[in-house]
């Protein structure tokens, strides 16, 4: 007998829904190599998103340094939050976000666009895989590139083995991510689609900017799934509101994909929450999507 | 000995230095497979981009179309142009772009924009995909999908036997070629990178609006390249002004990579033509770029 491809995995009905689903593509009357196309987002569903986004930590710092190297700014958000220390000012402008108000959103943007204007492309590089490799999680201890939530490292190679092509399509920043998506996720660089600030190519170099080129959250997902890939995925993971379109549309297909959920419902090995999950759930449970729960289905969330 | 794998390459200075290049490449100290890619203009670098852009052709033709439905649009440019068969007036747009001046080519954008608006991603798949397979080329007669330059097509194919990934960066429409990508050039789609309407995610489906997402022409070529793969390439190929900046790019990293631009100078086999590559021309002399001469390099331009 083979090893089983999916070790972390409980034997539930959601175990079995992926494997059955994988079953039909890759069998008699299945989807051609070339058409097994996933995706994923990333905060929340491939590796953890509480109690900020590993990004806002990112830029958090970077916040920090800016108001130590100019006073002034501490009267304004978002350096205010930053030097207070108010982690909940951050995860309120998300949760405002998935429930439709982006004025919080827009004062937070406004800074961390800024946080890295004129750096070039292979500085930021380094800086992020610097800080994802050398990082701390606040809570549980780990580095943030032993952050990635075992079972689904397992899902994606599992996928890998039966032929699937799998892409990370993230709200947060792709070249927040590419340095260390090879060695976290084994996805390479060039399928790591996200947000991404303007970047400008200037005498030979190519920069960012402090202008947000893409937002990929919510339907700009499904949108920048097809600009990058040109198909349309058989299966999809998500976990929260913003990712409905790119599921919607991954369920709708003919004959449907398969739609994922993970639910953070584990407060002892990872985190319980469910907003900014609201719709999605409701979705879920309307359509018949195969929601994850964390605590039930899952035998560990952590690589030892 | 191995089968020639440039056959319709004549053993010429240009020839060496691209086997010399891709040698070094895969030598030792030389560069990991990861690394190795390799990026192409289309229209005039992969297949023929005169008397028109073939997708000039396209587009005008779903012009005449429109003219047809509604007579009053032949008062107006670019309609105007169509019903008159007037290919100069659209060979100035392009040419004035590449000089600098927009001015024309506002007014046919805005005209070819909303030439498809509304259809779904599926619809122009299909619409697309017929036409090039069925169009034929107004001068040399011979099927759009048998356009592609075969020594080309066999670079592509020398390329991918050392281990290279080749993406194809168009200032033409991404999703024009992308239907006949993997048949022409043995390139899937989603190594197309080029030029889009924005496109709209609504009720399920994704459509086509009448907006620019983007012209990826000039200094937008590197900033989509890294965009796309998270790479700065090794070798990149083109033809005209708007590949400037790709092949500046790809020329001047460390080590230097391969910047190849291929001159048209064969008004027997293909096409004789400077304008809008004056510039390219330039540069290739004062940085040493290899130029390609189609009447010299080639003992063939197309499959027979």
């Amino acid at each position: 007998m083979d090893r089983d491809p999916l070790p972390s995995w409980r034997d539930t009905p959601t175990r079995a829904a992926i494997t059955r689903f994988v079953e039909r593509v890759t069998g008699p009357g299945g989807v051609p190599l070339a058409e097994r196309v996933a995706v994923f987002d990333n905060d929340g569903t491939l590796w953890s998103e509480k109690p900020v986004p590993i990004q806002a930590d990112f830029l958090l710092r970077r916040l920090g340094e800016q108001v130590v190297a100019d006073p002034s700014l501490v009267d304004r958000q978002p350096w205010k939050a930053v030097a207070e220390r108010d982690h909940a000012w951050f995860d309120a402008a998300m949760t405002e976000h998935y429930e439709g108000d982006d004025t919080r959103l827009n004062t937070m943007a406004a800074g961390l666009l800024g946080a890295y204007e004129g750096i070039s492309i292979e500085d930021f590089e380094a800086v992020a895989g610097a800080f994802l490799r050398e990082g701390t999680h606040p809570t549980l201890g780990r580095r943030y590139v032993r952050m990635a939530f075992a079972p689904m490292v397992e899902l994606l190679r599992y996928l890998e083995a039966n032929g699937f092509t799998s892409y990370i399509v993230t709200g947060g920043g792709r070249d927040f991510v590419r340095p260390v998506s090879q060695e976290v996720y084994g996805i390479p660089p060039e399928r790591v689609v996200g947000s991404s600030v303007a970047l400008e190519y200037r005498d030979g170099r190519i920069v960012h900017t402090a202008e947000l080129d893409v937002f990929d959250d919510g339907p700009a997902k499904p949108v920048r799934i097809w600009s990058r890939t040109g198909r349309r995925p058989l299966l999809a993971g998500g976990n929260a509101n913003g990712d409905v379109p790119m599921l919607s549309w991954t369920a709708g297909a003919e004959p449907p994909g398969l739609a994922l959920l993970v639910r953070h419902d584990d407060p002892d090995r990872e985190f319980a929450y469910t907003a900014g999950a609201d719709t999605a759930l409701a979705e879920a449970a309307q359509h018949g999507w195969t929601v994850i729960s964390v605590r039930d289905d899952w035998s560990r969330v952590f690589a030892d």
